[in-house]
This record gives structure tokens, C-alpha cells and sequence, in this order.
């Protein structure tokens, strides 16, 4: 399966393509608004794995072109411009495309990190909103830290929540999170239900900053 | 420690006050509008720990009565009379009560549960709105299923995400939550920060509804 990572040069992006060219032998593709920019940091992450021992198939080129042609299309860059994003790469979208939201809109002042309710309810709504209505939009990996992704020697044993309107597109998926080690996905309904786990977030950056020794978590239910 | 649960009548009134009898040597009360329904409540509770062989201080009287002189005095009545209840018990209060508001406020619509958030943010927030200034709000247990704490053969590996502006009021709480077999309390910092703790009871809820298997559900951070 081909997996585009937009703006897959950032940090939820480097976790992201590290754990499944580790774990999976899906094409990673990571998408910049640069091409060459793309290209350099997909070839840092091949020479990272390749350090350990993992032949690897990471691409690089720009969105558009990492877009086409994609079964799998991560949306991985900061929330105010997903929807743009995805919006750029419209007429790229292969016909069985899904696209990913993993975008959770913030706020910070001066008690922590707060859930910034987007006017469509959600990032991923809001994604959903300029996403042609044949693509299935699905909510995925709000709850994952990228230092937990990318830090490779890092066990996890965490869950990714997803939710999204199309139940094929969040089977595929739900398995495609669950081949990354130590992932369990489970299923929160409707997009609709995409706020409550976008929320997840701040939550997690709040405990790290009050609890000692907390750092990069992730949710785990139970 | 004096803890009162007003509305402990209700469903999670019954699970917190059935793991707090049996798990530590506090004086347990149930609060209720109407004095005997919490006076024979509180004997059923009684009759149920003592069936297993431990002995208890679990009493029930009125709400007014079991916030008077109580230093823990849990608002656990539906989200919308959390705040009246309050008010209502406000004289009654002791000189070093701490207030705790395990309250979610949720709607139900065709695609699940979704968090309702309560003009001053958190019902927690309502909560303080109402309750003297002195007095400190401390936020916790919304993310406990009734039905696990009921279950007392179910062991639980939970955490208890707390809230709240008062430092040692927090600290206070946090001790006594983690005096529950298998409860582990985390400091998610100010008050503020509550709409985001109560905000994954929806989807707590969601994710029983969709995933086989799952009741009850809690939640852990790692
Ligand atoms: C300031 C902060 O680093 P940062 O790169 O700004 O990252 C802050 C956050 O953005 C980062 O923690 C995100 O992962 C937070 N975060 C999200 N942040 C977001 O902005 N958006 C998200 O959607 C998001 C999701 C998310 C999910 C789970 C989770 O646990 C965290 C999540 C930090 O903790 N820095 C460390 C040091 C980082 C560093 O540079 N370390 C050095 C040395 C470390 C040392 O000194 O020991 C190094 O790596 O070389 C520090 O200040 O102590
Ligand atoms: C319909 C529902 O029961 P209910 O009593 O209405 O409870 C629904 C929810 O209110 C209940 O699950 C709450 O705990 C949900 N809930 C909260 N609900 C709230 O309203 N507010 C909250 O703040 C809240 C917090 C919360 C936190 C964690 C969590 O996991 C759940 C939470 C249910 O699941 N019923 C079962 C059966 C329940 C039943 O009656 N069982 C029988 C027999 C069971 C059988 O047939 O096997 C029995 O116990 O005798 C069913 O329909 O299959
Ligand atoms: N960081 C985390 O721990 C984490 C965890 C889970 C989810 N997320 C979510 O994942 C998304 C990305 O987070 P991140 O931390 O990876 O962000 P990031 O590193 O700040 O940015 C990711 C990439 O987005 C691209 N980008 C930046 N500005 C842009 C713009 N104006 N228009 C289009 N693309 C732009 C950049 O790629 P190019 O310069 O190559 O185009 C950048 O490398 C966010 O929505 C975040 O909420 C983050
Ligand atoms: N159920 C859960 O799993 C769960 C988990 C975590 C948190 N919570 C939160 O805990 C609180 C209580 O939930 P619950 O499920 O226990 O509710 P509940 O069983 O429906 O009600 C609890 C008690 O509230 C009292 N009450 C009802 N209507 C009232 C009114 N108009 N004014 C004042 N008191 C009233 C009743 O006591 P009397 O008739 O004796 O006065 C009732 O027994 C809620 O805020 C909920 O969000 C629930």
C-alpha cells in the first residue's frame, strides 16, 4: 500500500514513517511543499533505518506528487493549514484514497494547553469540509507523541482512537495502525466524534508538564 | 477523614463510596435531598461490603448533614444540579472542606456522545462558580465507570486525572483517590484544565458502544 505523509518532513510525520518503514512493508511516501526538501529528509530516515539494519522503501517528492497515486494520505501538518493542504492536492487523490487527519487545534495561556475548538466542530471535520465527498476522511493519531514515534528503542503499548463515517476506510486504517508494534486501534464512531479525541491532547502535554517524570504520552483505555 | 458523597444514592456515588469503605478507614456519608433514602442506601452499602467481611463506616442523612463538618464533600449528582447542590449546602460547609466535582455534562445524538461544554467551560468551573471563594474546587473521577467501582471483583489499573487551582487541596484529593485499590492519580494542573479530563467521558462511552468487548472503560496514561 502506498502511504503519503503531507508536510512528512515535520515531527509527527518523521514518527510516523519511521514506525511503519520499521514495521510494514507498505511504500512511504513524504510529501513537503518543497520536493527536494521531501526528498532529503525521506533519505535521512532510510539512512536512520538503514543504521539498524532496515532496508526500507521511503520516497520523498512535493504533496501533490506524493499524494497521487496514494491509498493512504496523512494530512500531517499543523492544523490551520490542513484543510488547505488537503485542498492543494484535490484533483491528485487516487480514487480509492483515503485521507488522514492526525491535526489537533491548541491554545495555550498561562494554566496549560487548552482544546481551540474549530468552527466545524473539529480539525477533521473541518478537513472532511474541503475533501472530495467520494474520500473517505477518517481521524486518526491525535494521542501518539512524536518523540514517542520517532524515539525507535521506545516500546509502546498505546492506542489510537479513530473515527470517520466510511467503515472500510477506517478498517484499513485501524490495521494499518495496528502494524506498527504495540499500537491496539479502536473505534469511536462517527467523524462527529473526532472533537473528543482531538481534546485528548492537550490533556497529555498538561499531565507531562505536572507530573514528574511523564514525558511523550500517549492513552491507553481500559 | 470525613467524606461526604452528596447524591451517593445515585450510581457513582454507590461505586465511590463502596471502594472508599472498603479500602481505607474513612468515615463515608451519603448525602441525599431526602434523609432516609440516603440513611438506607448507606445500610445497603453497609449490608454489601459487611457480607464480605469488612467492616465499615458508611452513615447517610441529608446532603446538608453530610457536608457539615465534612473535609471532602463530592458533588455526585447529574451535571446540570451539581451547582444547586452546591449552593444549596454553601453554610454547611466546613472550615477546611474541599469541594470535588466528578460531574460530565454530555448530549447523545445519532452519531454518540458528545461533551457539552457548560458556558464557564467544565462543569467544574460551574461548580466553583457557585461555591465560596475560600472553599477550594478540586475536579476528579469523571473518566471511572459506576459500573467498574460497583463491580468490587474488578480490578482496576486506572488513573484519576485531577484538576484544580488549590495546590494542597489537589495534593489532599490526589492522596485519597490513590487510597483505591488500583486507582493512580495524575495532576492534569489548574481548574481550568477540566473540560478536557471531562471531555473523554463521551468517548469513554463511544468507545464501549463501538468496540466489542469493552464495558466500562477507564483510561491510563503512559
Ligand atoms: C519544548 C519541548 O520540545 P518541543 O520540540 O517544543 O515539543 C513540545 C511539543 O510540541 C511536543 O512535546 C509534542 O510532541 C506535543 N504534542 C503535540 N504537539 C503539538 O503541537 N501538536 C500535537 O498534535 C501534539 C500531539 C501530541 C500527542 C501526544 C503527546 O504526548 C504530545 C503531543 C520539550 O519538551 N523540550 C525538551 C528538550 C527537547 C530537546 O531539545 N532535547 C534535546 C536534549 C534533551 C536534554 O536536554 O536532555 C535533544 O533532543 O537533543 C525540554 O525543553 O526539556
Ligand atoms: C443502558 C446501559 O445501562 P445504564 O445504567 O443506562 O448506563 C449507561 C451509562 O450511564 C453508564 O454506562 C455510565 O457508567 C456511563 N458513564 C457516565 N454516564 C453518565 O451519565 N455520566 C458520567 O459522568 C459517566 C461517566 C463515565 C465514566 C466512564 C465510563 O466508562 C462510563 C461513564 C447499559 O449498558 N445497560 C446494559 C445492561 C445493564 C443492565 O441492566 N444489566 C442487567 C443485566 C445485564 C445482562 O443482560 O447481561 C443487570 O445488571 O442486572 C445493556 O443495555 O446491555
Ligand atoms: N508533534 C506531535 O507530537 C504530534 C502528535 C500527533 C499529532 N500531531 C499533529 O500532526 C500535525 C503536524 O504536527 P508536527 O508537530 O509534525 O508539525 P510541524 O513539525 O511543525 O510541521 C509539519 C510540517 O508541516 C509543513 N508545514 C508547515 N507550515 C505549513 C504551511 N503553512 N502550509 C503547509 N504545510 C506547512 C512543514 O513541511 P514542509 O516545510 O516540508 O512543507 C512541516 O515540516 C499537526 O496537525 C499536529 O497537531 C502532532
Ligand atoms: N455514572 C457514572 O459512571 C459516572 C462516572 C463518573 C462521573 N459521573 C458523574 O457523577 C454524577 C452523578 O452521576 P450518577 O450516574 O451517579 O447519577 P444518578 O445516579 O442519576 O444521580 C445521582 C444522585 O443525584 C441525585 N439527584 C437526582 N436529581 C437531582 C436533582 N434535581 N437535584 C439534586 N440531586 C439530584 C439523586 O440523589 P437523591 O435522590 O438521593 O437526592 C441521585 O441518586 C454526574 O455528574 C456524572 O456526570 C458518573
Amino acid at each position: 500500500m502506498r502511504v503519503a505523509l503531507l508536510g512528512g518532513t515535520g515531527d509527527i510525520g518523521e514518527g510516523m514513517a519511521l514506525r511503519w518503514a520499521r514495521d510494514t512493508d507498505h511504500e512511504i511516501v513524504i510529501g513537503s511543499r518543497n520536493a527536494e526538501k521531501g526528498e532529503s529528509r525521506a533519505a535521512d530516515y532510510r539512512d536512520r533505518l538503514s543504521e539498524r539494519g532496515v532496508d526500507t522503501d521511503v520516497s520523498g517528492t512535493d504533496n501533490a506528487n506524493a499524494a497521487a497515486g496514494s491509498r493512504i494520505v496523512v494530512a500531517s501538518v499543523p492544523p490551520a493549514y490542513a484543510a488547505d493542504t488537503i485542498e492543494a492536492v484535490r484533483d491528485d487523490l487516487a480514487e480509492e484514497a483515503i485521507v488522514v487527519s492526525p491535526a489537533v487545534a491548541m491554545a495555550r495561556d498561562e494554566t496549560g494547553f487548552h482544546y481551540d475548538t474549530p468552527e466545524a466542530g473539529s480539525v477533521a471535520e473541518t478537513v472532511a469540509a474541503v475533501t472530495p465527498d467520494e474520500v473517505p476522511v477518517v481521524s486518526a493519531f491525535q494521542n501518539l507523541a512524536a518523540g514517542a514515534l520517532t524515539d525507535l528503542d521506545r516500546e509502546l503499548d498505546l492506542d489510537v482512537v479513530v473515527s470517520g463515517d466510511d467503515a472500510d476506510a477506517k478498517g484499513v486504517l485501524m490495521e494499518l495502525a495496528e502494524e506498527i508494534e504495540g499500537l491496539r486501534a479502536l473505534d469511536a464512531g462517527a467523524l462527529a466524534n473526532s472533537a473528543e479525541i482531538e481534546s485528548i491532547t492537550p490533556l497529555l502535554i498538561n499531565l507531562a508538564m505536572n507530573n514528574d517524570g511523564m514525558h511523550d504520552l500517549g492513552v491507553r483505555f481500559q
